[in-house]
């Protein structure tokens, strides 16, 4: 399968003239339209205040012979308005061949709904940095201690940062404490930067009965075994004078048990407190998180959750740069109530990143005035999974999907992308959190089971469009079965446990994203699913990049495209362009013009 | 292409136990699995709360042989949980060919995101006999008149019934009046009842300045001219007592610019109606119905508009059995203002049916708290008309999509119905109007050009799934190029523009729609398309209804069944299941147990 010959638009700057219209702006569209394929028309059909609405599109000269390649492509031009705060649109070609439809999903010679079109967006637009943000996951307590041997709490299991193993599953498994803080953090930031990353991700750093804080006690201060408010400052001061950012990590969903909300209202039916819970006025029962009742679920009905969660985000500004939101897929949700868009929508402190937990299908709760984007274990994660895993590998499940992590092939693993990106705008797209793992997965170097594969993993993490996450540790080839087991501690006194190619294999991708507009901001056209091989090409109107990932040795691929290619990594120059058929491979040309 | 090897599961009440659950209440939903298709394991996935869970099914020896063929099929039994008003849901089966979903749009081997899930839909559901109903759709002024040679208004261009041919485009197109008038319907009963109708949904009654009376000038009164509030009293006690049902059509997007609200708001910047509408504090200037300033927009915002509208939609129930809303679509949708579910569910009365105008995808705006179904012009009238559609067909036009109705094949016929039915639940989908033309389309006489092909058409419309809407006229073949040309004054005293033939086709059909209930209440299962040929089954526990339509002569079809068939309409029986290849035709039969 390749899209060569396909008229193409995805929603990048390539194709619209603004990722951020204000309401009411005009906006240009552009189709292209490969040399040889004729069209009689173009028309944009957008959906203004409900109702559809046709505008014609014209050839637009000016644009020949953008990104370095195809001169002999026709532009086809439009002007829509972003008479709403989303606009879908998607084009009607008018040719020989009939009426056909191009919307997110691809071409179509049948009639479509409206569930994949593009998307023009004019909500505000998130912070202009977060389009090249590599985000950094910590997990605080496994990290790094500035201050080891430091007192633990009563309910601490205490661990010994090199010498004890994870408990990942059973008792023990939230209580063991390795005693990480934020000043080891802090002193580690050479290694974070030079690993490309830009934005550190802090799981919780509340107070809490756990290791994890998802059950935090309080929104107010910073854990004193972390080391307290002054720490966080600390950190957040360091990472700004390298010019990098921090975020947080909150839980809009529930609070612990111990929390200071919970505990006023389950002391005195009669304090004011009681509202910002689920309180069954017969039992005395709470609603909490899957039934787990140390984690007491907010009632977003209260207006003392509105008025005092929306401050708690906001008051951590300055020092954070955003927050990514735990169980954000189902706040504000219960039974006949659905309040989860109003609530990301009085939630997302202004000016600041702000990142949505789902580890499915997010895009009805996308593009509207709330998340900037998701967490994409559906829409990356699980494909990538799928087209690399090991042949020995055991997972019993895939964020709670039945059966494990199934083995499929390339052209399935292109689709899922495909399937998930036509679901969100192109803004929600690229602000999306593009993780191989992270504190609640298996390591991907245990899914992949090998070296190569991790880092055609890191490939695809790199180049394809949406926020690399990186999970700390996983850059030294660390593994674990499962989130917990992949919280190890971090390996700096045992070099033995770092896997230093692949660390320079992290280092030199994200590098070159970095370096890499086109990785960043480029378009996405695919050029080529099979079995074995993925093919894609990244583009802005200076510059191509072709990326080819092969999860095996194959024959090598003769790409449908006259010119020449220059390797950028991992490849030599190519003329004419065949593909080389080694693997498991990840390579990276610029294309130029023909010779 | 046929789907009797695959796994099936659509919604109906043969898979699902209710359709009706109220929230919170368990239900048990199957996957039906041909034959010597090896399962390991089949799982429901549902989302509750916004969270993913899965439930594992188990075979249910109770359902065997179900439908009176298939004895060999294994049902598999989940139960879920109505947790929220909407719950979607899809099958995981995991086999031999490793994990696959299937959902409303089909079986995949990759992963999907929630927008084609089956839904459980927990809203309080519609009235019972909506599922049953075949509606007949009637233009006021020109279905019969009781009394000829009425005082006309000023504003009125009169017409000779059976002398003067309609004005369908330019001056005098709307002005042009015959003098229909509802007791000339309540006389008509007799030949509604014998096509097979048993609901009558009036355009508009209300006063106005137009003969479409899109235009109200109130919302409180009958016009005259159509003989008054008594006159419809008479037409709606006629109805009852032949055990029928009358709908209104409302607008709730706009009223008329002579309507009381407007005129007082017009008339007076400090008149409470004011607020109703949207005036610009500068000009003066106001927002109306795409600029068209005779249709003011109301203003959902405003305390008026919320209690006076519903409030109108209230008063006449009793005499109407419910409402068809006009231009639903845009209803509360104002550029950043979209208070159109809001609006639908405040203004949806109870116990009434409720359907909303949408020339396109409605699929966004059904299964929350409002309309219960759509006109459904997208996911029906457009690929029926773009298979069937006659050779010397010029329509410039379908509804504002450019470039007329194109050629298509059966394949992209039944790719568009699947597509829009897999984005709403069966429930939407069965109370939604499956209509050939209506007053704001060409006839579909016109469309086909035949008799033979109309008679496929009116055979589609009888047989799938969805309300039959017919528009007075087609069933004597009328014609018309637009909507304003196929406003047709009925040829009652032109015996010689009257399609005897089809007019019997439609009674045969729709009386046999009537009669099965398989073609009202059974699950629907596509078994083949190609070019010219349709085939599906329409079953319930107790029976298999097959339906085979075809566009023109073709080889004879075998289908995959063993068994036997006895004809039901156009057809002999069967044995074996060779499906004759003359076309265009009609056919159905009644499948059997293997003899």
């Amino acid at each position: 399968m390749h899209y060569l010959d396909q008229p193409h638009h995805d929603g990048s700057s390539l194709y619209v003239s603004t990722l951020a219209p204000s309401l009411g702006e005009e906006v240009s569209v552009w189709l292209r339209v490969p040399q040889g394929l004729a069209m009689d028309a173009v028309h944009v059909r957008t959906v203004y205040d409900g109702e559809p609405r046709y505008t014609a599109a014209a050839p637009d000269p000016s644009r020949k012979g953008l990104g370095g390649y195809g001169e002999g492509d026709t532009w086809w031009k439009a002007t829509i308005t972003a008479v709403n705060p989303l606009v879908p649109y998607r084009f009607l070609l008018i040719s020989g061949r009939g009426q056909r439809w191009l919307n997110a999903s691809g071409l179509t010679g049948h009639d479509v709904t409206d569930s994949t079109d593009f998307r023009l967006v004019s909500h505000e637009a998130p912070p202009e940095w977060m389009a090249d943000a590599i985000v950094y996951q910590i997990f605080p307590d496994r990290f790094a201690s500035a201050r080891p041997g430091k007192d633990l709490p009563s309910w601490a299991l205490p661990a010994s940062w090199d010498g004890d193993p994870v408990i990942g599953e059973g008792p023990g498994t939230p209580e063991q404490l390795y005693g990480g803080d934020l000043d080891g953090i802090t002193e580690r930031l050479d290694h974070i930067q030079a690993l490309g990353a830009d934005t550190v991700y802090l799981t919780p750093f509340f107070p809490s009965r756990s290791n994890h804080r998802y059950d935090a006690a309080s929104f107010d201060h910073v854990d004193p075994l972390l080391g307290g408010d002054e720490a966080l400052i600390r950190l957040s001061d360091a990472l700004h004078a390298r010019g990098m950012r921090l975020l947080g990590d909150i839980t809009t969903n529930h609070t612990g048990d111990s929390h200071e909300w919970f505990t006023a209202a389950i002391s005195d039916v009669n304090a004011p407190e009681r509202e910002m819970f689920y309180f069954d006025p017969d039992t005395g029962d709470y609603e909490s998180w899957w039934g787990v009742k140390t984690l007491p679920k907010l009632n977003w009905a209260s207006e003392l959750v509105r008025t005092r969660m929306p401050a708690v985000l906001r008051r951590w500004l300055g020092v954070l740069d955003g927050w990514r939101v735990d169980v954000a897929n189902m706040t504000g949700r219960l039974g006949a109530d659905d309040r989860n868009h109003e609530v990301a929508a009085m939630l997302r402190p202004e000016g600041a990143a702000f990142i949505a937990e789902h580890n499915h299908d997010a895009s009805a709760d996308l593009d509207r005035n709330g998340w900037h984007g998701t967490m994409n274990y559906g829409g990356f994660t699980r494909p990538v999974w799928t087209w690399l895993r090991g042949d020995d590998l055991e997972l019993t499940h895939f964020l709670g999907v039945p059966g494990g992590v199934p083995r499929r092939d390339g052209e399935a693993a292109v689709a899922t992308f495909r399937e998930f990106a036509a679901h969100m705008s192109w803004r929600s797209l690229v602000h999306s959190w593009q993780l191989l793992d992270s504190h609640d997965s298996p390591r991907i170097r245990t899914v992949t089971g090998s070296r190569e594969l991790h880092e055609v993993a890191v490939g695809l993490q790199a180049t394809l469009p949406g926020t690399p996450m990186v999970f700390a540790g996983s850059e030294f080839g660390l593994t674990g079965a499962n989130g917990e087991y992949s919280r190890t501690p971090m390996p700096w006194n045992r070099p033995q446990d770092r896997d230093e190619p692949t660390h320079a294999a992290y280092r030199a991708l994200l590098g070159l994203r970095r370096a890499e507009p086109a990785l960043r901001r480029g378009g996405l056209r695919w050029l080529h699913a099979s079995a074995d091989c993925l093919v894609f090409l990244r583009e802005t109107a200076e510059e191509s990049l072709l990326v080819c990932a092969r999860r095996a040795q194959g024959e090598p691929l003769e790409l449908p495209l006259a010119g020449a290619a220059r390797g950028v990594y991992n490849a030599g120059d190519l003329s004419p362009l065949v593909l080389p058929g080694d693997g498991p491979s990840l390579r990276i040309w610029r294309l130029s013009v023909e010779a």
